[in-house]
């Protein structure tokens, strides 16, 4: 049962195998895979390998157990990292069209907190892969915009397999910001390994820098190749409270004016273009969200996340029974941002989203 | 002429060649080199291959009028990246002693402000390669020691070749920490162009992010190698205000405590090691050095920088007669840190520098 006396609280990084993605993923020899799990008793899901993930993902009444022990009201889910990525340009299309299908399904089978305002809202799922015609993946936009509950569109950094600078996606930017839909753009690839060192230190690096990194590379790219000068109602959701790129925002106005070959080339100072962007509030402390605020312009365009169902609490080093760090600390890091009034704490924790997805 | 009706300022991160250096450079076919400059008139400087930049920077007159230009009345120099790293294990012992013989003749015979402040310190080369043995290295070490103007060592984030967690380190930060030396921190190889795509965008990602990745991962291993466990008297000054890592620092801290590989390893929350070290103020805004600010715990570990003789005004860009950007950005960054007061940013501009190298 959902209190009224209390405020909302909506969470818009939040990830979803559907039981038609868990079942390309037991097939699978490779991560992302599914494998039976250690115990016997179930699955355990491999997404990077060499990593067990440990818990099954793809059943919704885990995730609402997860959204009730916490107080979530409401999760934006999105199919977690490769997406499609390890299809080939003849399955991605129709897979996903299917799991739209199905996400939608997801969500307007769920449960419903009133009238006007479900459980359940998504981001769909694109064929991005760079054999795949232009044609049929604005024509799955078309689609995604013909489900009610789905909002946006998860993408990875590489878009159709080049990077977000690639002038190929300029029709993709221009149906995506046609019909509304916000971008969430979610790491996956990291940086190169070897980067890392020999020295074990599990998916530390990978995770803590690796992820953010891409998602900076990836953003600062779509920034340098004018997308947002030429498409400026581009709604794009950073994950990760941006990755590194908010404290490195003046760093990259500064290379820019040093450089002769950019200097000229956009309308604004790269700063300009972080304050049109979304951000999420999975960034763990009060500090980072401080960083990510003043590049976001105010409060009004970061929303809180979880992450879930990654970052469950690890056996023998915190109660697996408690909630979850991984969600209080983001919850304890929106409360203790200096500066940031009542209104605008409620604004990332739910009203933001609410308006920006467009959800009530 | 110095006025003393002014506070001074000190800059900790401005780079030189010495002649010595430059000789080196000229003999050389591959970055970095010297080429006769394309207007016939001197000397290029090419530090990364396809970037001219352009003027020379081995003689110490330059760097005076650069620094009376700006009002620095001290600057703490280091050789520019890549430092020996193009020598061989036989050669760089020698060489690096030599070259701390000359930095500390270009400091000592150069102007003073008063009877016990110079206008040069620096900071020492040490043969960091893979095959100079580790007493080779530690008696550089010990030669600094005996230098009175040089103040630290400059350390790229490759150690002697694996990196900061380089178990074979360990010899070293002890000799380094008992000589009370401080360690400048600074990147030179960033990550792997092709993670910048193909569209052609001159040097703005590898300087604006790869470059502080570089040293953000350098440090975050450095940390979760334990180093500042056993050594917690090393002092070690992160080049660009820390590169990535203060934004990152509560992810790091989830991901160690999500990652039952390492989470009982460290005596400390990553953070609490983030507050051991310090930081140049080499940030271009305040929002950046308000982030790496609350990592610093406060202001008494961040200190100014230039990044001279890099990032000149670019002709038809900028005013080429003018102070150069690069130096007035961080100039009004640190005036416009919410919360410091006064005398935080004096210790910023000055006092923090004076204190932890010990120059009066």
């Amino acid at each position: 049962m959902l209190s009224r006396a209390r405020n909302m609280l909506v969470d818009v990084h939040t990830h979803v195998y559907l039981p038609r993605y868990a079942n390309l993923m037991r097939a699978r020899s490779k991560a992302p895979r599914i494998v039976p799990s250690k115990d016997g008793k179930g699955e355990s899901l491999i997404v990077l390998e060499g990593k067990d993930s440990g818990r099954t993902y793809w059943d919704r009444s885990e995730k609402l157990a997860f959204m009730d022990k916490h107080d979530i009201d409401i999760s934006v889910v999105s199919t977690a990292n490769p997406w499609l990525d390890f299809l080939t340009a003849k399955e991605a299309p129709l897979l996903a069209t299917q799991l739209n299908e199905d996400l939608e399904t997801y969500c307007a089978t769920g449960p419903s907190l009133s009238s006007s305002l479900r459980r359940f809202y998504g981001f769909g799922l694109l064929p991005l892969l760079p054999d795949v015609p232009t044609s049929e993946i604005t024509s799955v936009i078309e689609q995604i915009g013909t489900l009610p509950h789905l909002k946006g569109v998860i993408m990875g950094t590489k878009g159709i397999g080049k990077g977000l600078d690639d002038p190929e996606l300029e029709p993709i930017w221009e149906a995506i910001a046609s019909k509304g839909l916000v971008i969430f753009l979610h790491p996956h690839y990291g940086i190169p390994d070897e980067l890392f060192g020999d020295i074990e230190n599990g998916h530390v690096l990978p995770l803590a820098l690796g992820f953010p990194f891409e998602t900076a590379i990836a953003t600062a790219r779509f920034i340098l190749a004018g997308v947002l000068d030429r498409h400026p109602n581009l709604r794009l959701l950073l994950a990760h409270s941006g990755g590194a790129l908010p404290m490195l925002s003046s760093r990259l106005a500064s290379c820019i004016a040093h450089d002769p070959l950019v200097a000229r080339r956009l309308k604004h100072d790269a700063r300009h273009y972080l304050g049109m962007l979304y951000y999420d509030a999975v960034a763990y402390g009060a500090p980072e969200l401080t960083m990510a605020k003043w590049s976001a312009l105010g409060s009004q365009r970061m929303m809180f996340g979880t992450d879930h169902p990654f970052f469950p609490p690890v056996p023998g080093v915190a109660d697996t029974d408690a909630k979850w760090a991984s969600v209080t600390e983001n919850l304890a890091a929106i409360k203790a941002v200096p500066g940031w009034s009542e209104a605008d704490k409620e604004g990332v924790r739910s009203g933001n989203a609410i308006k920006i997805f467009g959800l009530a």
